[in-house]
């Protein structure tokens, strides 16, 4: 039987991944092309925007859109994909743009590709471009055998989810920065973790689910981290996106999963974590299966 | 840049993910329903021969093939079924039911739901049910720091894929037992390990993916377990199913994994584990991410 933790967390996936429910817009989505690739989907509403800019984006063909072939460069095609932005941003219509961060994220069909171009952080839900990230999960098996793991409560004054509960270290991966190197990074910034121990946080998987909200498309991927730290070692507020660290046995982590305190992309996270560690069974959970497979969605 | 065994490797994932491919038969295949249910995928060249058994199976519907709702128990559905079966079987017809085994598998929506009938397994693939197995990985970090695995070879006599490499143990999830039960039991059948060492076996993870053949659509999903076997133990051959088992360097596994000379789908449970225990580096495996996703492919 299905607990109410059971439920809840299934709950959770699900909303993770609601691009890939039946009745969400997916079907009505065009796909975003750069280069005969796709590499996102867009909103119907979104295309009609789009229009405006006759010069950069071909009309829709075939269910896609696709950034005008003559914009034969990633240099190009950053540089005026950004003037499109500039203007929608003045215009002032889309909420999620007046989350303008100045950061660039690379667009690429797939990770391993080399960038076509790149485009602002805030604007990639309006094209439903796949985001990268870098999740670390700390963690220790004390003397008494329990397994028990290190959370971060994000600063109240942090721009999304202020306050939520998070892994040991997350961040976006930034263009040019190996994934290894983020993770040190991250550890060092955001919990003052030296490169001496972060180094010894060991790749395990990835975490990958698509949601959509008012705002757009959110097809994102997390590589996952396991660092277990040392017993005489405690990680510590560093840039000021965390107030506070805790190290928690797993059952109480488990319990604040599906309380609202989570962050839910961390939560998902650390569920990858609770399976890869046996610290749920699969013949006491009947959503098993549906857990491993919502944690690694693709489109 | 992606190497010889990335390619090799990921081309093994989408030969094992082929009903997902576009071009496949999934676009022409009818759902198979049960208690109005979807429990699995029946190909175009089925459903006509189905159409011979008008008091059993529905004429085709909205895309879907309903068993009879007259039947409406497990026995009086399992039953009818096996009549059906029986009836192609004499007819000699279909290849994949040359090899009846006289094996019931329980067939569910989900997993975790109340079986709605029972299936002799040689069948499963002409109506595109899941099959759901358990599989073992045996390893141990040796003294020197280096992790190394056991892995079994077929014997030469199996029926399916004779002679090739294989897990430490595996085997099908029978009605009525339990997943960990099935490992335990499967440890000792196929590798002689007693329970007290088979019961350290910890579930991680499941693989799943979806092929299909000439015979039909196979919808496949495996419960994986570690097993870190002590270093005075050896496994040994137990009822014949194995001819050899072998201690290996995991550099060494690795490469097996893209020869001919694996078992298809225990080579993606190895690549499961690859992720899980960091052999494989995501800054320099191009394909990591379509590796995790490729192993946890739901319908």
């Amino acid at each position: 039987m299905a607990t109410a933790w059971s439920e809840k967390m299934l709950q959770l996936l699900r909303k993770m991944n609601n691009f890939h429910s039946p009745g969400s817009s997916r079907a009505r989505c065009l796909r975003f092309e750069v280069a005969d690739q796709q590499v996102g989907w867009i909103l119907p509403q979104m295309a009609s925007i789009l229009k405006n800019f006759p010069d950069v984006f071909d009309p829709p063909h075939n269910g896609g859109i696709s950034l005008s072939l003559s914009l034969d460069s990633h240099a190009k095609r950053s540089e005026v994909f950004d003037g499109v932005l500039q203007t929608l941003r003045r215009n002032d219509t889309l909420t999620c743009l007046k989350g303008w961060r100045d950061e660039r994220y690379d667009i690429m069909a797939r990770y391993c590709d080399t960038p076509l171009m790149s485009m602002e952080r805030s604007a990639t839900c309006l094209f439903g471009v796949r985001r990268y990230g870098v999740h670390i999960n700390g963690y220790r098996r004390c003397d008494d055998g329990q397994l028990r793991m290190w959370l971060a409560r994000r600063s109240a004054t942090k721009e999304t989810y202020p306050g939520l509960l998070d892994n040991l270290a997350a961040g976006g991966l930034a263009a040019g920065m190996s994934i290894g190197d983020t993770a040190v990074k991250e550890c060092w910034e955001e919990a003052c973790i030296p490169a001496a121990i972060a180094g010894m946080a060991r790749p395990v998987s990835t975490v990958s689910y698509t949601y959509e909200d008012e705002e757009g498309v959110f097809p994102e991927s997390q590589f996952v981290f396991d660092l277990e730290l040392p017993a005489d070692f405690q990680p510590s507020v560093g840039d000021g996106e965390v107030q506070e660290f805790y190290f928690l046995p797993m059952d109480e982590v488990k319990e604040l999963l599906v309380s609202d305190d989570f962050k839910p992309n961390c939560a998902l996270v650390v569920l990858d974590f609770l399976i890869r560690h046996s610290c749920i069974d699969p013949d006491t959970e009947p959503y098993y299966q549906e857990f491993v497979t919502g944690l690694h969605q693709t489109l």
